[in-house]
């Protein structure tokens, strides 16, 4: 017996033909396929033959889905439905699946009696059974009659046939915000099968969420957790299946999706399984969450020419060289606690990414407690690693893939011993610094093409216990940017990611440029912003020019002192403040080569947000100077 | 006076900087813009360059807004907000308009007392008065206390103050199912400013419906018309402005949408004057929407070899070459009643179209009862016109542009005279017709990117007075095709609209490699699909072969005779029902040259749609068919 449930995923979440969606389920680990009957009939196979590729796949063919519109019609229909069950018997037998799903009737027709749902449902499982057949009755959020698992499970009682059980769903359940607690008192065996989705809150028409914006477990604010829980605890020992209907993984890659679908079940169910038992083993042996103590460095790729300027750049935000790599083309710039690395080794990790992306940050070092059991918490959450070569003496640095190919390194530094700096670079003596120091990497924002919000979610979520704040819809001149920050427990890791579906905005003009998702912008920490920004100033820093009429707002909405708002506004510096009093000073250079962006920020009196009410001033800042280096 | 009330548009409608929203307003012919407080707080420009810059174009600020949150607080806010009024008030004189919006309160501090909010506001009003300014009160749909406009007239009569009127959004009145009527009651002089807004009908929460999905009037389904009667029966002779908030808007070309957005105000004005004052003059003097007799004939940009292998590809369809044009490089290619042209003439409009689009519909002739007075409507509505140079003999056409550039030529026949044909062609002995003949043009579906959908609905609503049937979404194997059918009265001219932001769905892939919107597929109606099937089979036209599990639910869903399924599987004919018991049966041609394609349709018992039910199978088929010619 295998240690967890068997794992399955309804044809329908996937892109492409049938052979593209199955092949995709195996080659990720899949163990089985609801067969969804639209993907069957626009396939120019029959289903035998669908038996036969699932069957070479190793795939189970686990359910055979959805039988609508079936029970408690009036006659004729309750005749043709019954003579339309056969014909779907037929096709069952055909592809070897033994279970079909009924999904509850929406149909006006359809009669608001239990009883003779139960009796339509007893007849028809009188039926699949003479085959050795099942069926399963579900509630539809939207039902005409039955909406609720209680009321399904009524109807099954009712029924009392062996070969009828009941199938529950998370998001029909959790979208009518009905209580899953009930079904741990079910028995388990009655439970033929357990469908799994996720959603973001919409305060919107069941229907139409349901059809366009669920989500896999964990990349949605359903308490998914907790209905699963509620499932396993009534023993129902049969598969877990994801059903997921959603706009953008219609369009996505097939196989990222099927990854992210088996990354979002394997948390599941660890995320069910801990808490219920305490003391056990559960079901899903996977690495705790790794404690994050902060971001120790970025990494970008160059080239030798790039290189030097990117050095410049950083020796104007007062960044000095403070090391060269043992064995590579390495150059590690320092200024305060920020560490960022400019890699130009020839045949590296780095080099592709420079050759694929231009100048842009190929790997993210996270500062964390015990790398090797982050590392083996990310395998099992179906991270690719990598190694790179390194020299002898070198640290090894377990390092996995980002969604997008980005690299993320896993640094441990312990206290006494030599940091990763000490271990693999020959450090320069440090100079005095130019400026006031930085405290650290605030921040970093990365540009997602669309379509891949839901994945990093996830994967930031689940491999490094990251939460997502609520989504922000800010204003580009050439469009709206969604903004959902990630950020862990104690706030030492804050990582926004930003996509658009407008081409021209800030964000689609960084993914055109850089061929793909990757970092934008990158904040560093400061005690005091104004300082900061003078120093840049003063020393010549590119700071991107914000216009007198936000400082006029800025009086209007804020008492602020007449002294700090001409300094905010002779430093091109914003202001925001939150609810509880917090405030929020930041600073933006402009880009360096149309690409990437730097900020100074200062948070005080607990303000931990991002300035989302000053993007709008930023993003059309952004767009002028850079339609001015152009034209 | 002018014959119509002052046209603005407010600056969140429109894409880029408050320099090209403005420029863009003017250049299509807006008397005003609303400025929209980001639009201003974002340009780096002071408000009397803003002022300079519109008294330059000609513009009226016709309104500065929004002003949030101010009525009926507690202190220290209440105080607060009337400084902060004074500061806007610096603004509005800078910028010289002496209007501001005070939308409804939506604070939880918000004190829920009618007296209050009138205290407050006439407190402002009176300040306002004493610089000249004047204050009007909206009632946002979602405000804490205010949210009909009802309770803000009732709030502007207790504040009794000259400088205080209503403002009144068709939006926030009709979201709410608010009725409107009562506003033809009003004097119309306390009535400050209007604005006007459509929507699709979502059902969902009405500030974020508010926030992305408004639309111009005659976009979407609210009755706005209405709205807008009664307004205008108050005797209100202020601007109609329009204030749109749309994520599609913000990111499309910035000239569309003004164009768009004066197009709606002129018909949506010309709608509330119509049936209002019978036997007077309307205040936009619209020619009549043209009564449509059909689609007259397509015409197909190509060269000379793309002209030869599409000539052969009709020729398999059964078509014959009727015609060569008495001056240009045109053929005319026929079956039955359907008209085909094919254009390789240098230097001409089609000459420009092929070189951008490739082989493609270049322009399309509609049957109208009078083309000049259709052409007239169209240059009211702001349509560009179009004139090819012509032989001297020859027909003069009135044409325009659709949206995407594309040509619709006006053809008016009259009983008894020479048509087109005869005109302007050496037509050829008809051959005996080749299988059974085609009976017209049954309908016409394009391919739209994204974005485009709104614009278009609009132009064929406004100019030829079709209406759009309710949104579709056909699942692609690649992704959503969002599919909106363009239907005049008599069902004579039937132009789907398709559209998918998944660039790998059929319309997606049509729109690369066609670079922009354009027909997609041709139906052409006829007697008997199995019969025509069968003769395109046996002449062996390229028919889409359909896959045979279609054909076994097809049995299970309905009661069809064995022979009738039978034909239908073996001529590839997809087969669908309404629920009047209307029937349609369909089947496609393979695509020209990855392209545009053809279908042939029977329509029996008033079958009204298009079998969307099919488009999955349909699509599916065709993604396997490309895919088996390309590799």
């Amino acid at each position: 017996m295998p240690g967890h449930h068997s794992r399955s995923i309804a044809t329908v979440c996937l892109s492409g033909e049938l052979t593209d969606k199955l092949e995709a389920a195996a080659n990720i680990g899949f163990d089985g396929v609801e067969i969804f009957e639209n993907d069957l009939l626009t396939f120019n196979g029959s289903p035998a033959d669908v038996r036969r590729m699932a069957a070479d796949l190793g795939l189970a063919i686990t359910i055979f889905q959805p039988f609508r519109d079936f029970e408690a019609m009036p006659e004729p229909q309750r005749r043709r439905n019954l003579d339309r069950a056969e014909r779907k018997f037929d096709v069952m037998q055909a592809l070897g699946t033994d279970l079909v799903l009924v999904c509850s009737n929406v149909q006006e027709a359809c009669i608001g009696d239990p009883a003779r749902a139960a009796a339509d449902l007893r007849d028809m499982a009188e039926r699949a059974a003479q085959r050795g057949l099942r069926v399963g009755y579900e509630a539809l959020a939207w039902g005409r009659h039955t909406r609720r698992w209680r009321e399904a499970w009524d109807i099954v009682q009712r029924a009392d046939h062996p070969a009828l059980g009941l199938i529950v769903d998370s998001f029909h359940t959790l979208a009518l915000k009905d209580d899953p607690s009930g079904l741990a008192e079910l028995p388990g065996e009655r439970i033929f099968f357990v469908q799994l989705a996720d959603a973001p809150l919409y305060d919107m028409d069941v229907l139409q969420w349901s059809r366009h914006y669920r989500n896999f477990p964990g990349q949605g604010q359903l308490p998914v957790t907790g209905f699963l829980r509620a499932v396993l605890a009534s023993g129902y020992s049969g598969p877990l299946s994801l059903e997921i209907f959603n706009d953008e993984f219609r369009a996505a890659p097939v196989r990222q999706t099927a990854r992210d679908g088996l990354r979002s079940l394997i948390l599941a169910e660890a995320g069910a399984a801990a808490p219920s038992a305490p003391g056990t083993v559960p079901a899903t042996p996977l690495p705790p969450v790794p404690r994050l103590s902060g971001i120790e460095f970025l990494e970008f790729a160059v080239n030798e020419a790039a290189g030097r300027q990117l050095g410049d750049f950083l020796g104007g935000l007062g960044f000095q060289l403070a090391g060269r790599h043992r064995s590579k083309a390495v150059e590690l710039y320092r200024q305060g606690q920020v560490n960022l690395v400019l890699n130009s080794e020839p045949d590296s990790a780095a080099a592709s990414h420079f050759e694929m992306h231009g100048p842009s940050v190929c790997a993210m070092g996270l500062a964390v407690d015990d790398a090797a059991a982050a590392a083996r918490r990310a395998e099992a959450l179906l991270c690719a690693s990598w190694n790179e070569k390194r020299g002898v003496s070198e640290r090894l640095l377990p390092a996995l893939r980002a969604p997008n190919g980005a690299l993320v390194l896993l640094v441990e530094n312990q206290p006494g011993r030599p940091t990763l700096w000490d271990d693999d670079f020959h450090l320069l003596p440090a100079a005095p610094p130019a400026g006031p120091p930085l405290l650290g990497i605030d921040h970093v924002t990365q540009a997602l093409a669309p379509g891949q919000m839901d994945g990093f979610v996830l994967f930031y979520r689940g491999v490094f216990g990251l939460e997502p704040e609520p989504q922000l819809d800010l204003p580009d001149p050439q469009g709206l940017v969604h903004s959902r920050a990630m950020v862990n427990a104690g706030g030492t890791v804050r990582l926004p990611l930003n996509t658009s579906e407008a081409r021209e905005t800030a964000t689609g003009r960084f993914i055109s440029a850089a061929a793909g998702a990757g970092v934008h912008h990158i904040a560093f920490l400061v005690e005091d912003a104004a300082a900061s920004a003078a120093a840049l100033a003063g020393s010549g820093a590119p700071l991107l020019p914000i216009p007198g009429n936000y400082y006029d707002d800025l009086s209007a909405r804020f008492a602020l002192e007449d002294a700090e708002l001409e300094a905010l506004r002779r430093l091109n510096l914003l202001y925001d403040q939150d609810a509880e009093g917090g405030s929020f000073r930041h600073a933006y250079t402009t880009s360096f080569a149309n690409r990437f962006f730097f900020e100074v920020v200062q948070r005080r009196g607990g303000y931990r947000q991002f300035g989302a009410n000053n993007a709008a001033v930023r993003m059309a800042a952004q767009a002028r100077f850079e339609a001015g280096r152009r034209g």
